[in-house]
């Protein structure tokens, strides 16, 4: 099976689904990532898993709400460790933004199949369930702008274009986008592995963010996510 | 008509097209912005002009051939105001860096709906069509990772993780990522011009840069694309 089935249990999806569920997600999120959600049969996931087509729906409604379970709960999964990361990394913004993008790394770099799916299949759903993700995409963009406005006021940071909301939200949307994108163009041996990604992003969005830093060179070295 | 038709005969598509032809196209960018190229019909797109359905087959020999000189042309165009860019920005890697990143911002601000399109569909593309655009995909970012090496080895740039083809390559991907994601979020109605877009985001490549900046307040002057 994938590597996606191999994770620990609190990065499995759907969140508390059954065993019989995760290996219905994990297979379905190597298909998705593969083939695209339209390219993908039910019974092509009920087959990964030695079932019949008709089994998944004894687990899930349809395979539109199953793109919907994996997506919104890949999305909660961010948005909690988001928010305990930044709890946790202390009261400076220069820690919470270098944590912050150490934790969107470790998921775009380190769960490159889901995280992919999340951000390209998300603009399949539709009605409620589309307002739902974008609700929760819109918070974790929004715990970023709160950062980098915080540490524009404090004058931590120097935002290109002013130290207001405006250029917050800009320097957010850049640095979120940064992190997604790694899905879209890492290869699957790139030779940069995810801890020293990690690095460099930190170093790239406290750039970004205009952060006081020593020397041109900035090391910033919060724990690694 | 659409405010695609309006451009100055530089800007418009196909590259050397009948007008005729740029009107389809335009009509045709507007409608694959809205819906999507799947969700597009020959008929709308001719009857946007005032065609019969059958008219486009003079000009174009199918949806599929359209969207391809389409997506090929936008990626052309481009690739070689980007190579006269860096021609005559002089030799300095903090200039040329600039000026590209605001020729980037112009046509993915400026041109968001054709940018969109280019960036979204091209994945439509399938054998040598989509294999030449790739290329030229390949050769935008080039130009930029080149200027990125240079600026290294020189020491006027300082790029995250050390001076070498990887982090160049790194920091060029951010960059221009950064510059394509602009036709992806920026509102009908955003609040800040494409001026105003160029200048930060001149700061911001050149912060990712690693540039030697002023008192960490960079106002990059080159003259606007």
């Amino acid at each position: 099976m994938s590597a996606e089935s191999e994770l620990p249990p609190g990065d499995r999806l759907p969140i508390g689904g059954t065993a019989l569920q995760c290996r219905l997600a994990a297979a379905a999120i190597d298909l998705f990532y593969a083939n695209g959600v339209q390219g993908t049969t039910v019974r092509q996931i009920t087959g990964a898993c030695g079932l019949t087509a008709g089994a998944l729906y004894n687990h899930f409604t349809s395979k539109d709400y199953l793109l919907y379970v994996l997506v919104r709960d890949i999305h909660l999964t961010v948005d909690r460790e988001m928010e305990s990361t930044i709890a946790t990394a202390g009261p400076g913004p220069t820690e919470q933004l270098g944590a912050t993008v150490r934790l969107l790394v470790s998921h775009t770099a380190g769960h490159k199949k889901r995280s992919r799916v999340a951000n390209r299949e998300f603009t399949l759903l539709t009605g409620p369930r589309r307002q739902e993700v974008r609700a929760i995409r819109r918070r974790i963009r929004d715990r970023l702008t709160e950062i980098l406005l915080a540490g524009a006021e404090q004058g931590t940071f120097n935002l290109a274009g002013g130290n207001d909301l405006a250029a917050a939200t800009l320097a957010s949307a850049t640095i979120s986008n940064m992190c997604v994108h790694i899905s879209e163009w890492t290869l699957e041996n790139y030779p940069i592995g995810t801890p020293e990604l990690q690095d460099r992003y930190a170093v790239m969005a406290l750039r970004i963010a205009g952060a006081e830093l020593l020397n041109g060179q900035p090391e910033p070295r919060s724990p690694r996510a």
